[in-house]
């Protein structure tokens, strides 16, 4: 195969394979092309992928290594993204009663959740992760969205048991913002023991919901890897009470009388 | 720039941008190249995508035209990955009281969810289609898939309304398969008048709930440019609501007491 196909091909299996580790034989027999000339390509789609800021291959040496494509978005990517996604979220029109923002519609575009699903997984490259976790609605195409750049499952966290998820282990927790106890379920099935969990959502406020998934974590005996929130929202009257986690907004204000909203990067551009 | 390094990033463009029409000036711009050294290019990636089986680039003629990247995923690439779910669906360990199927596994993996998203991608490659809808929970994620292919947005119907999605209309339905009578809920402001809706979910009895999604789709009068349904299950006792869907899997038999699944393709590959 001519190296101008192979790199066709090779670009599109890496992107499709993102954190899978691919040795080197099974390019050179898929491709019927030497081992030098593979090498040669990858070093070429090494360097365009760091220049297009998505990410770099990873060398892994040894009798079992091979190449990993680690996707990533750089900082002056992500940092426009979130500032374009701020500035589209301050519209007014937004404003709901109660203080609330409509976001359905930005979450509802699946290029805008495929950023942010890659800045999450840009952060959390390096942490050991086995599955992504959420709880419906919103949460969930921003939680497949992480999982698949890091080549994880998703677990969906609902509200209320149902028959076609079989047996379920449930939970009463408190919610921060409205003090309502409520109930969250997983099918047994779903988690194994000591799987180390990101839990990924749209909103946190007070942090109750995501107070909830850790204590159901517990009951599975798993580890929380990490905390991802797409924005955050001050609350003066409640105590955050969740704090190991990263927001890519910061909604500080909602003026409903002012029709006024303001909204900052998140914790995620303070490391 | 040279031609390998153009080949990777455009291949990554075109990938990332499915449906999506993209001028030669864009690229020669872009890449710093020569229009013919693009159009070489692009005869390479369409030789390569169509080799790979993963879609074809169209050509649109005229002052406004330019290539456009069309996803599809050939017979072969669709039968075989169909017939494999097929095959892990049918596992005695999957069969629920009631005789459901846990399938939230196979559904809780993005590489599985965006292999179907593909195939209803291709179905309905030449549909006009403004907006994917789909009813909470299940079907988010293949929405999110197909939609991803057909560079449209994403629009989730729930069954109750919510704080954060402002005013909505809600109807009620009558479930096919249970008779009881259910709501569902849409933002007033998530469908423009007239638009072109493409129904996806996971899971289709005796059609109640996707009828319950075209009666909601009246009352914003859209039309429904299709039905996309991941398994369908006959129900012996109700009569079929829905007739013009596609389903890739057809669920023939669950047998608690001989703990046996029959799973066939669906009607996706009759045509």
């Amino acid at each position: 195969m001519k190296r101008s196909e192979r790199l066709v091909a090779m670009t599109h299996y890496l992107l499709e394979h993102p954190h899978g580790l691919v040795s080197l034989p099974f390019f050179t027999e898929k491709f019927d092309s030497a081992k030098s000339s593979v090498s040669e390509d990858m070093t070429i789609i090494n360097v365009m992928f760091q220049q297009l800021g998505i990410g770099e291959l990873h060398t892994v040496s040894g009798a079992a290594g091979g190449v990993k494509f680690v996707p990533s978005q750089s900082v002056e990517n992500s940092e426009r993204f979130v500032d374009q996604l701020a500035h589209q979220l301050e519209d007014p029109a937004r404003i709901l009663p109660g203080g609330y923002l409509f976001m359905s519609d930005l979450l509802g575009d699946p290029h805008t959740v495929k950023q942010i699903g890659q800045l999450f997984a840009t952060y959390f490259a390096e942490t050991e992760i086995d599955v992504v976790i959420t709880v419906a609605t919103k949460g969930i195409p921003l939680a497949y969205a992480v999982a698949s750049f890091l080549n994880v499952p998703v677990v969906i966290v609902r509200r209320d048991p149902k028959v076609t998820e079989g047996s379920t282990v449930s939970i009463n927790y408190v919610s921060g913002s409205s003090r309502k106890i409520q109930t969250m379920v997983l099918p047994k099935r779903s988690l194994s023991e000591g799987a180390n969990v990101l839990i990924v959502d749209d909103f946190m406020k007070a942090g109750g919901t995501i107070n909830g998934m850790k204590s159901l974590l517990k009951e599975f005996n798993a580890h929380v890897a990490g905390i991802g929130v797409l924005a955050e929202a001050e609350d003066e009257e409640e105590e955050r009470v969740v704090q190991d986690y990263v927001s890519l907004l910061q909604i500080q204000h909602v003026d409903e009388r002012e029709q006024r909203i303001d909204i900052v990067r998140g914790n995620y551009f303070q490391s």
